[in-house]
């Protein structure tokens, strides 16, 4: 099967959330021991989660992945960070060794870390916790020109869908997503910008800590790559012309997960401008998705908003890696919890008629 | 020992957050394969639990108590709720039989709950999980007069630090605190709107969902009890005037946790209205808490800044019993985790050199 064909074959195969499922868990959540509605949003979480799998109560999710995709870029050349690309390559061998934020946070809970290179300009080896994708060495300078041929852009987007269907079939019933790239937060902003038609200037953070020269020459060069998307682009083009290979790995696996009814927990700016990207292709493919976090980046705001999705955490995080999906996670078992555990009134011999 | 001498004793054992073990976290967390700050509030999270401990790196607390107290309130009375007061019975018995929504949370992480009836009404039985504390059958009417007498309140106040005692004596590493009690978030707003200096139309809140009527009426008796409190009124003398049991022993909990250097997570309204009296007796103790949540409640955010606390969960939650409080464990274990286990830029052998 060509890339496009899995493409095409996946997106026909992402449904809407179940209803009936939904309409169960509400009923439920209204005669649980407690004032209607005093879980606020982890009710809500609780209701989509049945949505989202098409049972009620769903299962608490106990078997969870931390999926993190890396890829490095060509626009470091122009000037975007002070960090030196090689540092993808030396945090790919710390969430090798374990030493990592992502690496720690999962242990908390139990998850496993996959890191996926969709394109890292080093060479990394394959094992237990690294899986070799790669697309290519690092996406051109988006500054310049186009970060990737069309080809390209198809070829990871189904690298991704291909890592949805590995995780599922292993039995994971939740996915958190992350990333890890020099560079990535430009990208993002160019993403993020186009899809929610946002200024530039609005959008363009300073990631890992910028000053406010290189956030201007950031911004600049922000403003002029999605000036350079033509007029009625499709989301392969928008993400050949201005994406990099880890947004296409995540935005591929957002819609692999979503045709498997597998949740995913987003992370914060690199993954939610992912997460635009597979929007484009299918609205209802981020239905089945979680916000783990918000982030202190300002694209991630905007990317939420027009994604239509309310975050779980939102403590100032501005890491990646996936390690606000992670932190998120625990609040996510919980509301299945409560859904499937709490006594009801009636088992309670309690009077709810108050309706209080 | 008398009550108002075991307080005087442990207000005296509460010292200052160890600035030492403070100093040594920030300069770890610096050195962390991340760029500097990018866990935000996990990061001061985990340099708050080493000046509470003393300990740098803190450990991650395993062994968590959620103690949730419960009691009655004569203002029921007065017409503040439309719950029978017998749901406060009804709900401990939930507890016991461990189908309440903090029985739930607390499975999910490990922690056990232990309830303690510092003033029911009815009479409820001893055993591996309640703690029958009765100090009173439920408090006089606050809006007739005193809630209780001095020493009343000061033989709550001890049993709340006895509690404390126990907990830290059996080798909880954390205790989240809950509480249980129709008619309670009428004092909790007494508390609130005394301790701040706001007025009780700002501070009054619908409680577990009251109509429009009910709630005129209920913040005119916080008013009136408010008004009553005299000129220079120490915090016995605003606990016996307007306060519950409950806040009194979640109040001594706090004190009690403190002078033992024991990390308390708040919970929402009802909790926070407890810590503002304990602040009251010694603000140092308050930096040996933690928020769990900001609940939807308007008091509640009012108390969290006079607290001087930021929560690290705001998931419109407003149920009480603890919820909140151990919602939070997860993200509080994960940042002490982090100081703990993660690689520093030596070990990944990372150049930090361009002070991102």
């Amino acid at each position: 099967m060509t890339p496009s064909q899995l493409l095409e074959q996946t997106l026909a195969s992402i449904t809407s959330l179940d209803a009936d499922a939904m309409r169960a868990a509400t009923e439920r959540q209204a005669i649980l021991t407690k004032p209607a509605g005093s879980l606020g949003v982890l009710e809500e979480t609780s209701v989509r989660l049945a949505g989202i799998t098409g049972v009620c109560p769903p299962a608490v999710p106990q078997k969870v992945a931390v999926a993190v995709f890396a890829a490095d870029h060509g626009v470091v050349a122009s000037g975007v960070t002070p960090w030196p690309q090689s540092v993808t390559t030396s945090m790919v061998e710390n969430f090798r060794a374990g030493g990592a934020a992502v690496n720690v946070l999962s242990r908390q809970i139990g998850a496993d870390v996959a890191v996926i290179d969709m394109g890292m300009v080093d060479d990394v080896k394959e094992d237990a916790v690294v899986r070799v994708r790669k697309v290519r060495a690092g996406t051109a300078d988006l500054a310049v020109g186009a970060a990737m041929t069309r080809d390209e852009a198809l070829e990871a987007l189904g690298t991704g869908i291909r890592i949805a269907e590995e995780l599922a079939d292993a039995g994971y019933e939740l996915i958190a997503t992350g990333d890890m790239g020099i560079g990535n937060t430009t990208a993002s902003a160019c993403l993020i910008a186009h899809f929610t038609g946002r200024p530039a200037a609005e959008i363009t953070g300073r990631g890992t800590g910028i000053d406010d020269a290189m956030l201007t020459h950031k911004t600049a060069i922000v403003a002029q790559a999605v000036a350079r998307i033509a007029e009625g682009a499709g989301p392969v083009d928008v993400l050949a012309e201005v994406g990099g290979l880890e947004h296409a790995g995540i935005a591929g696996l957002i819609l692999g997960a979503a045709a498997r009814r597998v949740p995913v927990v987003l992370d914060g700016v690199i993954v939610s401008s992912a997460a635009l990207l597979a929007q484009a292709f299918s609205p209802d493919a981020v239905d089945h998705c979680l916000a783990g976090h918000r982030s202190v980046e300002p694209g991630h705001t905007a990317a939420l908003g027009a994604l239509g999705l309310r975050p779980l955490v939102d403590l100032d995080l501005r890491l990646g890696e996936g390690s606000g999906a992670v932190l998120a996670v625990p609040l996510i078992r919980s509301a299945a919890a409560v859904l499937a555990e709490m006594a009801t009134f009636a088992d309670a011999g309690i009077d709810a008629g108050t309706d209080a």
